[in-house]
C-alpha cells in the first residue's frame, strides 16, 4: 500500500455519501417488494445472494473474509499492528415486510468506512472490521440477534442450530445449504471495539429535529401475561353492584402500566399491545381477561422497580375489586448500559463534525447489545421517518444516511488509532 | 260443570307446587342434557314433542288449543263470558345449553292455574288463556321473541318465514314440517290483560333474599361498536409523550361506559362485552381498538340521557388525547314499563300471600315486552340460583317456583273476575 510521508488530519476525512446510497440501493434490490421495502428472510436464497454481495464489495475494497459456525460473517481490513479490531457491523436480513436500511444502514456503513480509508490511503494501527450476524430479526427463526447472541454465548450453538422455521428446516441445514457454515468457534475472535449505526426505529431524534442520536444504551425489557377473573353473566339482568366485571379491573391495570412508566422518567416505557376478553360477546359481562404487559428501562434497577410498582398497584386492585389477578414473566432482557469510552468517541466526532445530535436510548434489541458484554461498545442512531421501522414504508434521508457514516468514521479513527 | 253454590274466597287458594314441579321435571325430559340442562332448540323435531306435550296437558285440562301463522300457541279455558282472555304464558324453546326453567316455567305455571282452577271448580269472569310463543330464545333463528314480535306488529310474518338457520332451513319450512303453522292471523287475537312467571335470570333476588319479583318494567337497550384510532408503533423504541396509544384512550372510555351507568341510578346498566386490540401484538402499541358498548335503562328518556352522557365524554377524551373516536349505534330496543294495574295486581298478591317481596326490573328481553304493546301487562320474577341463565347448571327452588305460581293465579283471578 503507498502511503502518505505526513500524518493526514483525520478530522478532515469524509465519507463518499452517494456511494453508501448506492451500495444501499443496489443490495435492496434483493428481495426487493413491489411497496417499496425488503423481504430478504434469513438463510434463504436471497439472504444468500445478498450476503454474495457484501463479501464482494468486501473483497474488492482488500478485505479477508472469515465465517463462523453460525454464519456470522467478519470482513478484515488489515492495521499496522495485530490488535484486537475496531468492529462495527450489524445484519443484513429482514422482516418478511421490512425496509431497506434497518440493519443493512449499519453493514454497508462499515464497507464505506473500509472504501473511504482506502480512497486516502490510510493506515489504522487495529485493524478494522465488519460484520454481518446472522438472523438478527427472528421473524424466520427463533431467537432474535441469533448470529451475535452465540458468539457472545447468550445460548449455545446447539441451540441456534436445532431452531427451526414453519416448514420443519433448521439453522444447521440452511446454513449448509447456502454455504454459510464457516469453521470459526463463534466468539473465538476477540474485539477491541465495537460501533453499530442504525436507524433509530422511533421518533425522537425526528421530534428533536436532530442528526445523530448518540446511544448511551439499550432499555431492559420485562414481557408479562397479566389475568383478570371475574365471574361472566348477563348484561342485562345483572345490576352494576352485583357485578364481578373483568374488563373493569382490567382496563384500570392496564391505565396503570402506562403510569408505572410515568413514574420511572426519563426512560421507563409501558406498553399493553395484546388483549383477550373471555367470552367477547356484547352483551355478557366478561369473566376474565387476559392481557400482555411489556415494561422497559435504562437499567435494570429501574426494570426492577417497575416490576414491583405493577405488582403492588395489581395487588391493590385485586383487594379493592375482589377480583384475582395473575402476573405472569413471560421473559426478561437485561438493560444494556454502552461503555463511556465509546458514548464519548461518538459524542465527540458528532460535536467534530458540527451535526446536530442528543443523547438517546435504544428500546429496541440489537447486535451491539451481546457485543458490549464482550468489548466496549457504542450506537450511532439516525433519524428515520416518522419513526416507522419493520415496514416497507422505512425510510431515512440521504444526508442523515451520510453524517452517521462520517460519525462512524470518526469514533472507529479515534478507537483505531 | 259443576259450580259451588257460594262464592269461594280464592285467596285462599293455592296451587298444587309438586304438580308443577313435575311438569316441569317431565318436559326437560325432552332434549335433556348429560349436564342436567335441555337443549331444545326452536322448531326442531323435540320442541315438537315439548309442543305436543304441552298441549296434550291443556286439553287433558279441558282446555281449546288454538294456533297462529307463526307457530304460536294459545290453550283457552272458557270463561263465563266472551271478554277478551286473561292470558298468561311464555315459552319452551331454550339456548343449546339452557336449563329447565327459563321460559319452560312460564307456560306450565299457567297450565298449574288451569289445573288449580279445575280442582277447585272456580269459573272465571273472563276467559284464562296460557300462550307459548315461537322462538324467543333467537339461537336458531333471528330475530330473538320472534312468535310474540309478529304478533305485536313488531316485525312481518314474512320477515319471521324467511329467517333461515346455519343449515339453510326457514323458519316457515321448520313450522310445516312438524306441523304447527296454524289458521290464525297472528294478532288477531284480542287480550284483556298478560301476566309472565320467568325466572329472575339476574342474582338480584337472591342477594336480597326475597322470593318474589314484582317487575316494573323491562329495561331499553343501547347497542354501540366504538373504535379508538390511534398509531401503532414499536413498543420499545417509542417514547411515553410521542404514543398514539389507542388502548390507552379506550380503557378510559371503558371506565367511562361503566361510571356512565352509575351517574343513572338506579338501574342504569353499562357493559363492555367485546374488545378487539390492533394488531395485538405483544410489543406492538395498539394502533387502534373496536369495542361494544352496551347501555340499559327503564326508560327511553334515560336511555337517550346515557347515550348523550357517553357521546360527550367520549369527545372529551377524544379531544384531550387528539385521537379519533368514532361511536356507531348498532341497534336500540326500547324500554317498556308495565301497567300500573298489573303491578299492583302482582304486588297485591305477592303481599296478600305473604312472600317476601320487591320491587325490580327486568335487563333482559320477555314475551311481556310485546304484549305490553298489545294490553295492560306485568310480570312475577322468582330467584335463580346466582343469578344464572342459559346455562345447563340454571336452578331454582321448588318452594319459589310454587310461590311464584301462585302469585300468577291471584294476580289472573284479579283481573279475570
Amino acid at each position: 500500500m503507498d502511503m502518505p510521508t505526513t500524518k493526514p488530519d483525520i478530522t478532515k476525512l469524509r465519507v463518499n455519501g452517494q456511494r453508501l446510497w448506492d451500495s444501499l440501493m443496489e443490495l435492496a434490490q434483493i428481495g426487493a417488494t413491489e411497496k417499496g421495502g425488503v423481504c430478504r428472510l434469513t438463510l434463504t436464497d436471497l439472504d444468500k445472494q445478498g450476503r454474495d454481495l457484501v463479501t464482494r464489495w468486501a473483497r474488492e475494497a482488500g478485505m479477508t473474509v472469515t465465517i463462523d459456525k453460525i454464519g456470522n460473517v467478519f470482513m478484515r481490513r488489515a492495521g499496522r499492528s495485530n490488535m484486537p479490531p475496531i468492529m462495527t457491523g450489524s445484519h443484513i436480513d429482514t422482516q418478511p415486510t421490512g425496509g431497506k436500511f434497518d440493519g443493512n444502514y449499519g453493514v454497508l456503513a462499515g464497507i464505506e468506512v473500509v472504501r473511504t480509508l482506502n480512497d486516502h490511503g490510510i493506515e489504522t494501527e487495529a485493524p478494522i472490521e465488519v460484520a454481518f450476524w446472522t438472523n438478527e430479526e427472528g421473524s424466520r427463526f427463533v431467537p432474535v440477534m441469533m448470529g451475535s447472541g452465540v458468539f457472545a454465548k447468550a445460548f449455545t450453538l446447539e441451540h441456534a442450530y436445532a431452531a427451526t422455521d414453519t416448514e420443519g428446516k433448521t439453522v444447521k441445514g440452511e446454513l449448509e445449504r447456502i454455504g454459510y457454515i464457516g469453521d470459526q468457534e463463534p466468539g473465538d475472535h476477540p474485539i477491541g471495539a465495537y460501533f453499530e449505526t442504525h436507524i433509530e426505529q422511533g421518533p425522537v431524534l425526528e421530534d428533536h429535529d436532530k442528526t445523530i442520536g448518540v446511544v448511551t444504551g439499550v432499555l431492559g425489557i420485562r414481557w408479562y401475561d397479566c389475568v383478570v377473573t371475574g365471574m361472566e353473566a348477563h348484561a342485562g339482568p345483572t345490576p352494576m353492584a352485583l357485578r364481578k366485571d373483568a374488563l373493569q379491573v382490567a382496563t384500570k391495570l392496564m391505565q396503570e402500566v402506562v403510569a408505572c412508566a410515568h413514574r420511572h422518567p426519563p426512560h421507563g416505557r409501558g406498553t399493553v399491545g395484546m388483549v383477550q376478553v373471555h367470552p367477547n360477546s356484547r352483551n355478557v359481562i366478561p369473566g376474565s381477561v387476559k392481557f400482555s404487559i411489556d415494561l422497559r428501562n435504562a437499567t435494570d434497577a429501574l426494570c426492577e422497580a417497575m416490576d414491583a410498582d405493577i405488582r403492588a398497584v395489581a395487588a391493590k386492585l385485586s383487594q379493592e375489586s375482589g377480583l384475582p389477578i395473575e402476573i405472569t414473566p413471560v421473559s426478561a432482557y437485561t438493560a444494556q448500559p454502552f461503555h463511556a469510552d465509546c458514548i464519548a468517541a461518538v459524542q465527540k466526532a458528532a460535536d467534530t463534525l458540527g451535526y446536530s445530535n442528543m443523547r438517546a436510548v435504544s428500546g429496541a434489541g440489537h447486535d451491539a447489545v451481546y457485543m458490549a458484554r464482550l468489548a466496549p461498545a457504542g450506537m450511532i442512531f439516525i433519524p428515520c421517518k416518522d419513526g416507522i421501522s419493520h415496514n416497507e414504508i422505512e425510510d431515512a434521508k440521504p444526508e442523515h444516511i451520510e453524517a452517521g457514516c462520517n460519525v462512524l468514521l470518526q469514533a472507529m479513527l479515534e478507537r483505531a488509532g
